[in-house]
């Protein structure tokens, strides 16, 4: 047994950024979150971030030689080789050098990746992935995004969009115009917002339906779509059912072409739990191949806000094994 | 400069074996064809193949020992690490130690792929892939076959069924059914048996088509549904644009996801040349998102009948740097 070894792993949000020390197995030792800096430079993100680290390790009477590798995940458009990013629209950076500035501040090599990326990764390491090599990630929040691992490694594509599942076109005539610019993504009708938005379709057929009242107020909220069903109002139902069949129609046609034994399904609609999982694996069974079926589990992700740190932990890992 | 070293492609199909001696840069030195053996045993293709390489060698004059390392690709479920075929259909084969029993003959390491997988890396290597490391490659032959090539390696998924591409469901609802028991996959509408079937029902509408006497003595091809399409034939040329739908429809959302710089067309109904690229590119620039747009080239495949052996060599030489 060697020395005690830790890492650092970084989760940037536009309002908190959440650091922990994880172990080289992937351990949480200690996990606290920071504000934002709201001047919008990466800079004092990264000086704050530096304090944060320096601040809870003597807390913890621990030397800052413990730390040998540090990874951070940030939202946007990032050149993970350079560490360059060059847009994060969240946090108002543009062209920051953020792996040199945090590699400067703390003194240990850091590796970058965006943020479902390395919540993709956090899964595949420690959550509902169980070590899989092969992942297809997706989070349904207020918008879509995802992360695909293939031979163990996250892709990034030739310019860094591989995964943009949530812009996959899902309605490819007629579809509800997408933030992205293109009609009919993923994104409009298995998001959040989507949910709702299909909701406003569905519900004025459906007088009975608990949720007209919410949807008249302009209150309605996913989450409220689920406990409905849950509770079989028919309108609920069939406004899951529509969202989860453009879901799994995606998800299937991936598979096909990716073959992952796992597919997690992560974000705040996930909470949906077996109310959404079971017509999801009814679309999903219809149009994957029978062996690409049987191979991949769909599964909900079991790290919540922790899938970032830890992702971001293990490619400070990867970065150092092959250094 | 060292000695000079011969790498062995060979693509072997249900008819034909095709063999090459290629140099470590892809260099065709020596092609040739043989039958494939009718006894339908894995044993006699192996020792047919031993005959050749040796044979083939001694009239060039050269040594054995110049051949450093081979590869080879079977159609059919393989397994690459263990070098075992489940199954090849075509050639009568079940559980055959291909990459063993070709070892044994040749005495120089083999490496397998199946033959989709070989074909796709042989046109990155050397064909219109242009050594790109992103890249989609897919076949519309008699069937719809595929390879995705991912940070320069082709993906194999958790059970080797990942480049599955023609069984992406491109006709969810009321598609015709395909040769795996689906429905609606990409292979019943763009492989050149279903642009007969889309001519067939498409032309009766057209009674002033070209191609109507051919449809009703039932010898159309998807060849002349290109060279009437070429002609202004207006029947043809929603065939093909109907058939293109489909497929620039499903390049474009797994672009989406993959993100890559090359996507790569071959097979016989790419000789359909920009008759067919036009309305694909058409599609493709509709459903995916912008910066993925820019960032592939869609082009017609190289190298033939040659993929195969290329990139047979191509995982020879992979396995051996690996080594």
């Amino acid at each position: 047994m060697g020395e005690e070894k830790w890492l650092v792993g970084i989760d940037i949000g536009g309002t908190t950024i959440k650091l922990a020390f994880i172990t080289e197995s992937g351990e949480i030792i200690s996990k606290w979150e920071i504000d934002t800096s709201k001047d919008g430079s990466g800079s004092s993100v990264v000086n704050d971030i530096g304090r944060a680290v320096r601040g809870n390790l003597s807390e913890l009477g621990k030397q800052p030689e413990i730390i040998t590798a540090v990874g951070a995940g940030a939202p946007g458009f990032l050149e993970m080789e350079t560490g360059f990013v060059y847009e994060a629209i969240n946090l108002g950076w543009k062209d920051f050098a953020l792996k040199d500035e945090l590699e400067q501040e703390l003194g240990v090599p850091v590796a970058i990746d965006n943020d479902a990326n390395i919540a993709a990764l956090g899964e595949m390491w420690r959550g509902a992935g169980d070590g899989a090599k092969d992942v297809l990630f997706i989070t349904l929040g207020t918008g879509v995004g995802g992360g695909v691992i293939a031979n163990g490694e996250i892709l990034h594509g030739s310019n860094g969009m591989a995964g943009e599942l949530g812009h996959i076109t899902a309605v490819p005539e007629n579809g509800w115009l997408c933030n992205c610019g293109k009609a009919g993504c993923l994104e409009t009708v298995s998001s959040a917002t989507g949910i709702v938005k299909l909701a406003a379709e569905i519900i004025p057929s459906h007088p009975e339906s608990t949720l007209k009242p919410l949807l008249e107020k302009e209150q309605l909220t996913a989450k409220d779509v689920f406990v409905a069903a849950e509770k079989e109002d028919r309108a609920a139902l069939a406004v899951v059912e529509k969202s989860m069949y453009y879901l799994g129609f995606a998800l299937a046609n991936l598979a096909n072409t990716l073959n992952p034994s796992k597919i997690v399904i992560g974000g705040g609609v996930s909470k949906g739990g077996q109310t959404l999982l079971k017509p999801l694996i009814d679309v999903y069974a219809k149009f994957a191949l029978k062996r690409v079926y049987e191979a991949a589990d769909i599964k909900i992700a079991q790290l919540g806000n922790d899938a970032g740190i830890v992702g971001a932990a293990w490619i400070a890992l990867e970065a150092k094994r092959k250094a």
